[in-house]
């Protein structure tokens, strides 16, 4: 039923943090070498024939803007195909996505998806301005992250009665969750009157509502279904995937209590798939701040519409929990370095999967993983992976 | 022998020129409506269910970078999945490649391929500044493009006798065949005398050695070659491409007499499409520089290494020619709007294999095509298409 075309046969990724003493290529060839070494059987890097690179917005941070072209060299594969791609937030997971398209082609035969970030080399106001001066002349004005997604839980706790206490429990969880997980940003508990003492950023959302600016790289290398064995006896299989638009400005919203992207792409994820909510052993989604978590449980279909503030209080979403959300920390713990993030959060569902993630280690019953990544002005883009150990 | 599995039935494309009247999104929306509208039995927009959008540098020149989000509202197709690719100059011939791989894969049926590029909007200074904040601290000041060829072009004259009269040659037969094509942003006959006499920009390359600066958007569909006669009774197919990297640093290259992935590219491209130089009718080319046509049409293996100066200057890659080189009047007459440029070759090379290119229509005998863009730090990446009227 499920698409299994292609598989997962090696990732990693460096720890994630302030890298100022790191270049991009040197998080880059980091992230390529966890990889490679993570194969069970060794794979030569000479066999990979193509590479997606993910990076958002490299030469706005002053870094970096043509992946493409120097991270091969960086890496020791100069000479090879390669492509950047940049999809906002989600930018790590469609090139995933655009990775697994590659091989299920038949043109390429072993695909290396690489993602990195730089986020703290420049200062925040100076990144702030960059960003304000590309878009649209008047209605991103002001558009920062946190603005875009104070509203939502504003209308959210209006109409569902969600409270701050549960914005906060989602926070609790994935710092909790980051303790266990050695590539974390955040590695230390926090408990919800910290997270209601904390400064307030953009009402209700306050600092430890939100995830930090982090620097980071993830890589995973993909072949098809039929040469995976070559290389390791625990392959796990891309069963499904979906991207969806919205539309870009707050204006243009009709609903403040939902993210249709994300609705749009995981109902396309799961029909590829041959799967629903409720054959997911975990999942890696969006929580660039709490309100987000909570959304994208509504909105993936784990609980319903308006739930999710309490599932979260009450532990749903807890590594032990019936659906645990963000073993890895999230973006809340873990970090948020764009272009890497998706691929990371990929990293951890193919960890779990296969049984490996240690101390965070959930059930695995059914064997299906889900990633997700919504971003972009507006929110206007969502992506949904899906990932399984079963053949 | 060749790949054929993908076909284009539709592609248009706007007048390229100073589009300060048109915003990011109204140029997309123009090239969208003139591919959707070339389709010869027509198009339901509403059947596209993959985008993929070129941009080389939305943010720097201070318009949208993050176009895989905007432009699907902007062309009325909001929800569909998009993705933004960028390979620097190579950005839409690179999107292009990608789009043919996606429908390759059977994941999606019918992708739009659109580029879209603002260039004028901002002053060159402020471009300048923005681009040399980027990349390498150290390698990359000063390194605006006309000084990234330059070298070149000096190193073929001392190398093979290459003379300023064969660089003008090209701009004189490029800017002649701008004349003839509706699109182009120049249409005005140049002389070689007014090349020699033009003001110098980085010795031994002149203002009309340099391609301009312009903002431009072109668009194409693409389908499987199954579904192609849906659409059209004169279907193109995708008949192969390549892409190579190399290193991008110009102190890290060991010759200034040709672009290694030129070379590299195009040996993939003719080994996946089955074919040749010998068997191509017409070729779009990166004529960014009059001595980038040179080396490209010998990286290329039109010509012997060597030999471009002079066949340029006797007329081998003209509209009459054994090669016809950029009839469309190339990226220095028809200009240059990065992301739409490798979209806007394509588009030529299906009027040309199709017979509807007008004035410049070319002789098509073997009926296949050839469409290359080289460019990134150090002219680092370099992608080439191949189409094919033969089913």
């Amino acid at each position: 039923m499920s698409w299994n075309k292609v598989a997962v046969v090696g990732a990693g990724l460096i720890k994630m943090g302030e890298l100022f003493e790191q270049s991009y290529e040197q998080m880059a060839a980091g992230a390529f070498s966890a990889a490679l070494g993570s194969v069970d059987k060794g794979l030569d890097k000479s066999a990979i024939d193509a590479v997606i690179v993910a990076t958002q917005r490299g030469s706005l941070w002053g870094q970096e803007g043509i992946g493409g072209n120097t991270v091969p060299s960086a890496i020791g594969l100069s000479g090879v195909a390669c492509t950047r791609v940049e999809n906002a937030c989600p930018s790590g997971s469609d090139a995933f996505r655009i990775g697994a398209m590659v091989v299920a082609s038949g043109v390429h035969d072993i695909v290396l998806v690489i993602g990195v970030e730089k986020m703290r080399d420049k200062s925040t106001q100076e990144g702030l301005l960059a960003r304000a001066a590309a878009g649209h002349p008047l209605y991103n004005r002001g558009e920062t992250a946190p603005v875009l997604f104070a509203p939502f839980a504003t209308r959210h706790m209006h109409d569902f009665g969600t409270t701050p206490e549960m914005l906060a429990s989602v926070a609790v969880k994935n710092h909790h969750n980051g303790c266990l997980d050695p590539y974390a940003h955040f590695q230390s508990e926090i408990t919800v009157e910290q997270v209601l003492a904390s400064p307030m950023v953009c009402s209700p959302l306050r600092l430890l509502d939100c995830c930090p600016q982090t620097d980071g790289a993830a890589a995973i290398l993909l072949t098809s279904a039929e040469r995976a064995h070559e290389f390791t006896d625990k392959p796990v299989y891309v069963a499904g995937f979906g991207v969806a638009t919205d539309h870009p400005y707050l204006h243009e919203k009709t609903s403040f209590v939902g993210l249709p992207a994300t609705t749009l792409a995981s109902g396309r994820a799961y029909e590829m798939a041959g799967v629903g909510p409720r054959d997911l052993d975990m999942a890696e989604v969006h929580d660039c701040f709490t309100i987000t978590e909570i959304l994208d449980i509504e909105d993936l279909g784990f609980v319903e519409k308006g739930k999710g503030g309490p599932a979260s209080l009450e532990g749903e979403t807890a590594l032990d929990g019936r659906i645990p959300v963000n073993p890895s920390g999230g973006l809340l713990a873990k970090g948020h370095p764009i272009g890497a993030t998706g691929i990371a959060q990929l990293t951890e569902c193919w960890w779990q999967l296969r049984e490996e993630a240690g101390e965070r280690q959930v059930a695995i019953r059914q064997g299906f993983a889900l990633q997700h990544n919504v971003g972009g002005r507006g929110s206007g883009v969502s992506v949904v992976n899906i990932l399984t150990r079963n053949p």
